[in-house]
């Protein structure tokens, strides 16, 4: 019986996109990898999960030998589910997700499908890692993105992660050789100033496209945008405990009874 | 010009649940109240936003006098945004989501599109309160829970909230006589264990829905499932921080280049 690490691979920009093939080449020789990834791009699907609908599971092709892949119907939280309690016959040792494209730094974790990937790992007790590369181009460079990936799953298989925890790593966009490092980060107070784009369809119907502009007034050094915008990769820990554990004693003042 | 408070609910039931109607009638007086509401149901969408596809805004019918209704193609979240960006003349002064048919206690909050709506308000910067009831059925009885509501909607009004959080309300399945009062509490470390059940489709396909148990080893009475196991209310101060701050120091000694 081989005891090689079981490596699953998801994402949120479905089977068929070049980050998840740089993330399987990346870590393609430290276990064994199995893929099991969206059948189509579920970006921004933070941590929906399908619970009114039914899920399909079809073996997927994947251009990288040696690699089992399923693709499936639902979204990246789903996969993880069918992952593990359908299509795996063992726990996986650890779970990526990614490599995205596009930022998932500060407030775009909570929209992120490639980041709730991850979480849910955690919540299974899985250490993950959630990996994004900021270049949403057709022909982004991951070449850096591997790197950090391959680096980051190599420390995390061999020490494992506090408990409840997952690992939010965003690389920039920059060529090999201009990467500084990497740098363990909180998560910046950005935000998105949204905005609707309104147009009128054939039908004189009006629709909306959301668009918007990240704004980020959190010019802490100890953050992932700052990291990022200095040349670091940022390793976020993250969590899905959401309690605001300080506001407690202040709501306990109010005397609600 | 009216100083009315301005009160924007939204839930994840769609706009004609029976939880919606409950929670506008509980704090009709206490506002102007404007309903932005999913067209169809959300359950289960977590933090999910539409970014590759149009959104729709209609005016909708609303069955609570003076109350302005709109309902979007959208999930909570595209509401919120929605909501403040597009619907709305000025800034929501709170934003109230539910009340949800069933629990979003525990580890619930991430899935839950009724609290992915709440913070999305503290995203905003606007005070948000989540409401669930933990009866699903059809017929549930809303006395107890938008008592809850009207009172902790009264007191945010009043006192506002710690900036970055909102709050996840959930009222147990009790007749009002039996609510034994509200409890400020942490979020228990309860987990689903996932299952999926398989079937075969007429033409031969198999397929699966998502069932699960939630199971929850986490005893402390500091937590919200102890609350509504005991005939209170659970109220948790709930962030879009999902750092985790404490494993900060852990990661750093691992020395990362």
């Amino acid at each position: 019986m081989s005891k090689r690490p079981l490596i699953l691979i998801t994402n949120d920009d479905g089977i068929t996109s070049a980050g998840i093939c740089a993330l399987a080449e990346a870590v393609a020789d430290l276990g064994e990898v199995h893929v099991v990834a969206p059948d189509s791009p579920q970006s921004g699907m933070g941590h929906a999960v399908t619970i009114g609908e039914i899920l399909r599971i079809k073996p997927a092709y994947f251009p990288i030998k040696g690699i089992d892949a399923h693709s499936t119907s639902g979204t990246p939280v789903d996969c993880v589910k069918l992952a593990i309690y359908k299509i795996l016959n063992r726990k996986p040792d650890l779970l990526l997700s990614g490599i995205n494209h596009g930022s998932n730094s500060s407030i775009n974790v909570i929209y992120s499908g490639t980041m709730s990937a991850a979480v849910e790992g955690a919540v299974e007790n899985i250490p993950a890692i959630g990996f994004s590369l900021l270049d949403h181009a057709a022909d982004a460079d991951f070449t850096a993105a591997k790197k950090i990936a391959r680096q980051m799953a190599k420390e995390v298989l061999k020490r494992g992660l506090p408990s409840g925890t997952c690992l939010n790593v965003n690389i920039p966009k920059l060529p090999l050789k201009d990467l500084k490092g990497i740098k363990v980060c909180r998560q910046a107070a950005g935000f998105w100033k949204d905005a609707f784009e309104e147009r009128t369809a054939p039908n004189h119907e009006t629709y909306y496209w959301l668009t918007g502009e990240f704004t980020n007034p959190d010019q802490g050094e100890d953050t992932d945008e700052w990291a990022l915008s200095n040349g670091y990769a940022s390793v976020v820990p993250t969590q899905f405990d959401l309690t605001a554990h300080h506001a407690i004693s202040e709501l306990n003042s109010w005397g609600l009874k």
